[in-house]
């Protein structure tokens, strides 16, 4: 037998024996409860925000965790924390699991740890199984994810130089921030990976968003990260005297915003689709009372997995946005600002998660993610896949977010079973 | 001849020979020129807020010009500048005639000062063709008007102790800025007239709107001072993720607040009449581009010459607003917060301005003021007339604010054929 066909055959051997291997959902969950304890708020939900000492203090935890895992945990250049376990083929990239422990400010806690101590829970149980994958495995906890995917974006060559003197929310600029928790800012390019360095990406995340506990479903099938862009709306009309400007001889900016976000409400929701569109911020000016607004400046955001879907909501806003404002003499503007590109997740990975999540019985749900991740920036040099679990009335980046024990333990578990699914596969190698 | 019927023989001599009788609009204009000089501005406006030393300066100036056209001009204790000259029946209560010559911040010079001065030269071309009123006249300024209509509402025994504490644009309070211009604060109740002391009203006023300007017209005939109700609106959705939530599952404030914002103005149109609703004042919460609005606060104010029609009006909205919330899982609730009662214009001013302005060949037409005056406070003890000349395209409050010397000419000479006709009058002996 050549070597080749020996892994394989070796691999076949793994896809009989592990399709009943389960994770501890007891440990996991109360492992969860444990890395509470760094930045715990008084609302019950943690500030651990990336550079702040329960962020270092945490990721201690973490790699104490990988440890007891079986994995051989560093922190690289960039401040990722990696846990490491080899595979039976030293030939194999490393097939990548993980997500980040940051928090926002008045965060909860399953936003990113669900998806790292699930990666390192898999691990320890295939360290306990004594089962070694073909490919080498690689635990990360991504740094900064919150406030700029900052770990994810360095490891694919992302990251800007310019970036380094931005300030983050520890009072740190992130150049400081990434020296404070064990990185090197000056050394950064050592840690990049390429196309081919990575055989493919798995994240388990919390979905953030109500559809699967609405919907009563298990288990969410990422398609993607959808693509963002977003616009500076301005409107401009004559302010005027309130009480002197007769209705008809108006030119008043605010009305025609509020016509401009029924529109852009009417446009979202007529086009079929899951994207969504959106105005989340408005400034009148001057703001009286007493006075015909002169000019409104507000927020449009659309996001959908395509960018063309984008654009074409956007045409039909902008569109309808130079009537609205005709039709009671004001005029409308509006300018790009943010771009962020869509991010899909590869089928054959898609497909992995549903063949696991239907093995146990778990319903599914093909689904886009609407808020970024580390497997966006991932995507860019490897295949990726995201599983999501269900978020209690999609309440996020709150003390009150919260995901059910069953729901994590189940998470876990499709985690595990598609790692040794895709393993074994050679659809990524 | 008793003395009664020599007096309305007196007047009816005065009817024969005053129509031809004109101000001289050469000297008014050059007049409101010199006034500029009092709180002038780089932009070309005047800042000269009550209270100020541009104030107390600026009233000082026309003090002086009062007693140039033979007036007995004095400050009482509410600080009101007053002009007298006798009448010929010195049993009668007098005719006032003013307005006020403080201005909003960088405002303009138009805008009270064409009452004020136009009223001191009604005096001077009385006193130059040696002609006497029935009635004793009075020229006022009154103080602050900008801020509070506190000369006149201390003057109708409206003004609250409580108000003399509170701050005035100057860096004084009130009581202070009384004090400052030579009133006595401590004093206010000497000089409060009561029903019966005045025998009518005239005010000469800028339009402040562009209906005259707009239509060509000479002449507003004010029907009265619009009353004002405000409401603090505020509309309860959900605050969520705008990437994770879709389209259908949002409770967005700010999509029910622009339906809101449409909503008034098509009531307001829909309606037939001269009211006017606004909507000036929005803050979204939390108002991010990426986060479905949570609350929205903003204001509606409705103005109308009957408090009846604004309480209608009230309800329409009211009514819908519940619809419009409830369809997307939002609420609203509408908290009145300020009221200013309608102060409507007596009948028979209002035709004597018209058939003054006829003889004249101005044209003319009836119409609210939907600005506050000293009219307003004045109304509430003796009949109460406006005349309004134009304002080029409406500004007001600006240092744009104009309006052409024609039309203060104009505006003038029908203040004093207004004056000469109401005098003769026995319509409101």
């Amino acid at each position: 037998m050549k070597r080749r066909e020996f892994l394989l055959a070796a691999a076949a051997v793994t896809l009989r024996r592990a399709p009943t291997l389960r994770i501890d959902g007891e440990r996991l969950n109360r492992q969860l409860g444990e890395l509470k304890a760094f930045g715990r708020t008084p609302e019950g939900g943690v500030s651990r925000v990336a550079y702040s000492e329960a962020d270092r203090d945490g990721r201690a935890y973490v790699m104490e965790l990988m440890r007891q895992a079986g994995l051989d945990a560093h922190i690289d250049v960039i401040g990722n924390v990696i846990g490491r376990r080899a595979g039976s083929d030293a030939n194999l990239p490393p097939i990548l699991m993980g997500s980040h422990t940051d928090s926002v400010p008045h965060g909860g806690n399953f936003d990113g740890p669900v998806g790292v101590l699930g990666a390192v829970e898999v691990a320890r149980t295939l360290d306990e199984a004594k089962l070694t994958t073909r490919h080498p495995l690689e635990v990360v906890i991504f740094q900064n994810e919150e406030n700029g995917k900052t770990g994810s974006r360095a490891l694919v060559g992302e990251l800007e130089q310019r970036e380094l003197d931005l300030p983050s929310h520890a009072d740190k600029t992130i150049g400081e921030g990434i020296a404070f928790i064990g990185g090197d800012p000056t050394r950064l390019d050592e840690a990049i990976r390429a196309q081919g360095d990575v055989a493919h990406y798995l994240e388990l995340h919390i979905e953030q968003g109500a559809v699967l506990h609405a919907r009563s479903i298990d288990i969410g099938v990422v398609e993607g990260i959808v693509g963002i862009k977003r616009f500076n709306v301005v409107i401009e009309g004559k302010a005027n005297h309130a009480g002197t400007t007769p209705m008809d001889q108006r030119s008043d900016a605010l009305l025609t915003a509020g016509r401009f976000i029924d529109e852009v409400h009417e446009v979202a929701t007529r086009l079929p689709g899951r994207h969504v569109a959106t105005v989340g911020k408005i400034e009148v000016h001057p703001g009286a009372p007493n006075v015909v607004p002169g000019r409104v400046d507000l927020s449009l955001e659309i996001r959908d997995l395509k960018m063309e879907k984008i654009d074409e909501i956007y045409e039909s806003i902008d569109a309808r946005a130079r009537e609205i404002a005709a039709r009671n003499r004001t005029s409308v503007s509006l300018e790009p600002y943010y771009l962020s590109r869509a991010a899909p997740t590869h089928e054959n990975l898609r497909r992995h998660v549903e063949e696991s999540s239907d093995a146990m019985g778990l319903t599914h749900l093909r689904m886009p993610s609407g808020a970024g991740h580390d497997a966006q920036s991932i995507a860019r040099i490897a295949p990726a896949g995201m599983i999501f679990i269900p978020s209690i009335d999609g309440i996020s980046h709150s003390p009150k977010e919260l995901s059910r024990p069953g729901d994590i333990e189940a998470g876990a578990n499709v985690l595990l079973q598609t790692l040794l699914g895709t393993d074994a596969s050679n659809a990524f190698g």
